[in-house]
């Protein structure tokens, strides 16, 4: 694999990002990917250079379509001319070297159009550390001239990326036999939804699941904690584009009210900021707690022999985080 | 709610939990999920006191049967007469304080048979202090003379409790339905899996879904990491009770294996902790990170406003995690 060298043109990069230069966009995601702190400089310049991309994040579990629908809804935004990025984020595969397997396959559907990029991410540390790199790729795409980001979340249950602070509007997807309601109010998913989408609605029971999701956001909907917006249901069979237009109009209106409400859109924007400052603690809590794995040995070894509790190995570790 | 005053008398708590009081248990286990500090000492006494509780916990997405293949299995423990606890934890439902809705249905089925204990908990705070609060409970249940306590873990995506720093073996539930193949190599649920269920297992693509998962067992297993258990992967109908003994000789066999393994019981029960710790430590910066948000208030405007950038932010709070 060409690689760019480690010295880094910031004015030249910044330049062939903003005129689209795919190459570089690619190479300069797989050094993000790679942790290569050489970026940081070019992604703190890029981010102050450049205004808040329009990111659009799809959630919901395996299955529900989640591709199909961005597919579809690429198509809606090509026909409009705008340009469109897809980065798929899938904690749960692992980083083989280039792009993951699906990515090939989808790229082959758009591989005549250069309006449309395609780039899926995969785990090579772990799922806090995948997130952060998506933060930085996000950064990088806003800084390119493409109208709209699809995020695409693939993974499942525990490895699974947060996408509520990299994306605005969220889009949680549904099906109407992915489990039933009842499951569906405990998903803790309808805080992070600014749009639901409830896909395969060819299925007999989608008039139902809609109801009750409809119901359950009129149940929690406060119009303090969202400046306004009343997340909309919407049912979709992104097989045969059913309902798509109706999604692309959800999220034109969200992108218009964010636009007619300033104030809404800051409080989002520091939501995600500190969503990303806690992963940022995080990654850093778990490389200070492999090394100090090793000083631990013997106390884990006592507390497994019951010698010691928990409680106080727990004790025995002092975090301290101050603001400087 | 009548409360127990808040000096302990360890030692009679600690013989009413041996002699099998539920109503101390119950008490007690509200207390914990309150927070209540004065619980500490009592739990690392019967963490000290009693051995390892075997813990079997259950982890698939929702509708794939846990609470059904839970009662399945129970019935068949009592049948042995072996007395039974079972502890759902869901960290999307926001605890309404007393039991679930559907702690009462489930209750229901076993209330004439004082052999069984089912309890659940919800959510007050954060999913990691659920997931704490759950480990201080199961060294609650551990002391008392229950003979296996299943443990449900019942939410999805984000909110979701990583089992396998609380159980051993972790029974990973799928079905044939539950998207497809490719998607469930995805799941990162492999890695944690002790044992595999195919449930409603009257669906024709059980069989493809069961080889699929013994050709991905099969591919990552390793008999260094493993101590030399390769997990099964068993097909069931828990509705019917089809392949419910499979299961139960399934997890009889992985408590037979890890009695005649002690070295992989030591490294099950360390990672275990470590778990356990790191969960601490994130719980530890979550609060200190509630307690400087205010003090970042200023920067964060600034990065909001493009004025600096986030990665200018981050190195501005100091993490320092220390042994003493």
């Amino acid at each position: 694999v060409a690689r760019i060298s480690s010295a880094i043109d910031i004015d030249g990069l910044s330049d062939r990002l903003a005129a689209g230069d795919i190459q570089t966009c690619a190479k300069l995601i797989t050094r993000i990917e790679d942790g290569d702190p050489a970026m940081r400089g070019l992604l703190a310049r890029l981010y102050l250079s450049t205004g808040r991309p329009k990111v659009v994040g799809f959630t919901g579990p395996p299955g529900v379509g989640k591709s199909t629908t961005i597919d579809a809804l690429t198509m809606e935004f090509r026909k409009r001319g705008e340009r469109v990025a897809v980065l798929a984020i899938d904690p749960s595969s692992p980083k083989t070297g280039g792009a993951v397997l699906g990515d090939r396959v989808r790229l082959a559907r758009h591989s005549e159009d250069s309006g449309v990029y395609i780039r899926s991410m995969a785990t090579r540390g772990s799922v806090g550390g995948l997130a952060l790199a998506a933060a930085d790729v996000l950064v990088l795409l806003g800084s390119m001239p493409f109208d709209v980001i699809f995020l695409e979340s693939v993974g499942v249950g525990q490895n699974e990326i947060d996408i509520s602070w990299h994306a605005d509007p969220v889009v949680v997807m549904q099906t109407a036999h992915s489990g039933d309601v009842i499951q569906t109010s405990k998903a803790g998913v309808l805080e992070i939804g600014d749009i639901f989408a409830v896909n395969k609605a060819d299925d007999p029971r989608t008039a139902k699941m809609t109801n009750a999701l409809q119901e359950m956001i009129g149940r929690t909907y406060s119009h303090a904690e969202s400046g306004g917006w009343r997340p909309p249901v919407i049912e979709t069979q992104a097989v045969s584009g059913l309902g798509i237009s109706d999604l692309l109009g959800a999220i034109d209106s969200r992108f218009s009210f964010l636009g007619e409400h300033p104030l809404e859109l800051i409080r989002r924007e520091r939501a995600q900021l500190i969503g990303r400052l806690r992963a940022t603690l995080i990654e850093h809590v778990d490389r200070s707690f492999r090394s100090i794995e090793q000083s631990i040995d013997r106390k884990l070894h006592d507390v497994v022999a019951r010698k010691v509790d928990p409680y106080a190995l727990a004790d025995s570790i002092r975090i301290r985080i101050e603001t400087i």
